[in-house]
């Protein structure tokens, strides 16, 4: 424990992420100072808005620092307390450093139970991403019995969510997602009435048409350009678009332009933006609701674990190129048993 | 009294509107039949989306037919009765045709008062136009105090209630037209706080930037394109974007793309189209609050009103390229003394 592996912010990507944006370094094992803590990382959240953070101009998280260490969800153990509140042995999730171990303010990170599935649900199913889902259909989407539901990026940590939470209101539920076997498990395992692989779509039209027939009621929105250009010629009046990230756009120097905004007018369209942490007053009821619907086997949720704080680098780029299948989490350390 | 100037839809326009898509023709006068009305008509009311209704596809409002007589709000004077609701010598409004007479059911007109400066009025400031302005901006834009609101096409018939409605809220008001004429006349005459001219600006996002330097909580959205995109880039957490039209887009075979879309994301933006005609459970509350300011001083309106149907399709391509200097209107008929 003496030696702290960090993934450092090395330079700033323009267009695509790729591996000399990153350095592996070693650093000195931080020492908690008064209300600090030390924790011994387990699980990494990697997530499409941190590429919004290595962008240098005003986002809605602060931008990343060149020269240091990146940030990001972490699960992890407390192994020095320098604080009443936790003590050494509790389990605590926040946003932590790319590292083997982080000191944070006793303050800035949440005990969570040990007593679920995976401590990596509290980075997915119980944590931001499926809040992400549940707060922006609850709040944006307000489905209705009868209504269409449509999702981007359906098997992703959020998409997978948001689907599972419009079949529960009585939605029939379309999906998309990047390759034929993320569509399958998209229907056969999440139970979506309709699923398409975009990439190998003829047409984003007829793809939609034939998902959606009566139309587009709620768009959970994920990933911008052509395909909201297509969903906005297939909107119904009244349609509400839940405009949660447009992961298509992220590593594009110029974005792509989305030309039939002009449908949103007569069919009086609302779309709009969220960030989940302006809902943080909802937090107890979401994890209440989540846990149970977990609990109860209604709502199903996949991983995609990758092995090693030196892979991260490789499976961020992977995860904006849309290779993970289900929620993107790195493995630091062992989980204690 | 015998014969029927009438302007028809003579074929269909791709791009932009010319003479070629009109004919002027002579008909008959109609003979009203039982609980129909024969009106003289006066003023017609020209508007950007009936270019929406030349199109060969679904709109809000129903495609006009080729061959057929074109349609516009209008005010007239009833000169034959065929129903008791209405006498001779009533002044009535209502979706009527181009042309010098009009029969129409009763039921599908409404009475108006002489009593006003101009009935002209009926079809802008106390009409549909206004009350565009003022749903928009009390369903969607919600401007509180010391908020900046900005408004394009701002001159226009809508865009001068919706600058003024916002000026009576307490906020700082900026405003674009397509002239210095027209930047000067919402400054010193409509009260906003700034104004420029679009086609001067040498670019969009500095003349924003001048004319609102808090940035922008509520675009009252006029005219789509490369304004929206310019807009997105200059809104404020929370703000609200009212999608009234895109008047820029409307000629354009292959609509402009908007690229900044993404930027609703972080900063929570509401963006939401609507139609006036929704809403009509609030017209009388309209009228009587509008009919107060109009009567108080507190809402300045201006026409640019074009003598003769025969100058009507003139009029209408000068609107949709700007031309026009307020609402622009055509007076058929002399109004009663």
């Amino acid at each position: 424990m003496t030696e702290n592996t960090q993934i450092l912010f090395k330079s700033r990507p323009t267009g695509w992420v790729d591996a000399s944006h990153f350095e592996v370094a070693a650093g000195p094992v931080g020492e908690p100072g008064a209300g600090e803590v030390l924790v011994r990382n387990i699980f990494m959240s990697l997530d499409p808005y941190m590429r919004g953070r290595m962008r240098d101009q005003k986002s809605y998280a602060p931008g990343f620092e060149l020269g240091q260490v990146l940030q990001a969800g972490m699960v992890g153990e407390v192994v020095a307390s320098n604080d009443p509140s936790l003590a050494v042995g509790d389990l605590v999730e926040g946003r932590l450093g790319w590292e083997t171990y982080s000191v944070a303010q006793a303050g800035a990170v949440n005990r969570v139970d040990g007593n679920v599935a995976s401590l990596s649900h509290y980075l997915g199913v119980l944590g931001m991403p499926s809040m992400t889902a549940w707060v922006g259909l609850r709040n944006i989407g307000q489905p209705r019995e009868g209504e269409t539901v449509y999702v981007s990026a359906a098997s992703g940590a959020v998409g997978q969510i948001a689907g599972q939470i419009a079949k529960m209101h009585g939605c029939h539920v379309a999906g998309s997602a990047g390759s034929f076997e993320k569509a399958a498990y998209i229907m056969d395992e999440l139970g979506f009435d309709a699923a398409f692989n975009y990439k190998e779509a003829s047409s984003l039209g007829d793809a939609l048409g034939q998902a959606c027939p009566d139309g587009i009621d709620v768009y959970f929105e994920n990933v911008g350009g052509a395909m909201l250009d297509a969903v906005l010629l297939k909107v119904n009046p009244y349609a509400r678009i839940v405009a949660c990230g447009m992961i298509s756009q992220y590593n594009l120097e110029k974005p792509e332009g989305v030309k039939n905004l002009g449908t949103m007018v007569g069919n009086k369209v609302k779309m709009q933006g969220f960030i989940v942490s302006d809902h943080m007053d909802l937090k107890s009821e979401f994890m209440a609701e989540m846990s149970g619907w977990l609990a109860d086997g209604k709502i199903k949720y996949r991983e995609d674990i990758t092995q090693g704080l030196e892979n991260a680098p490789a499976a961020f780029i992977g995860m904006l190129k849309g290779e993970n299948f289900g929620k993107q989490v790195v493995q630091i350390g062992e989980a204690p048993k």
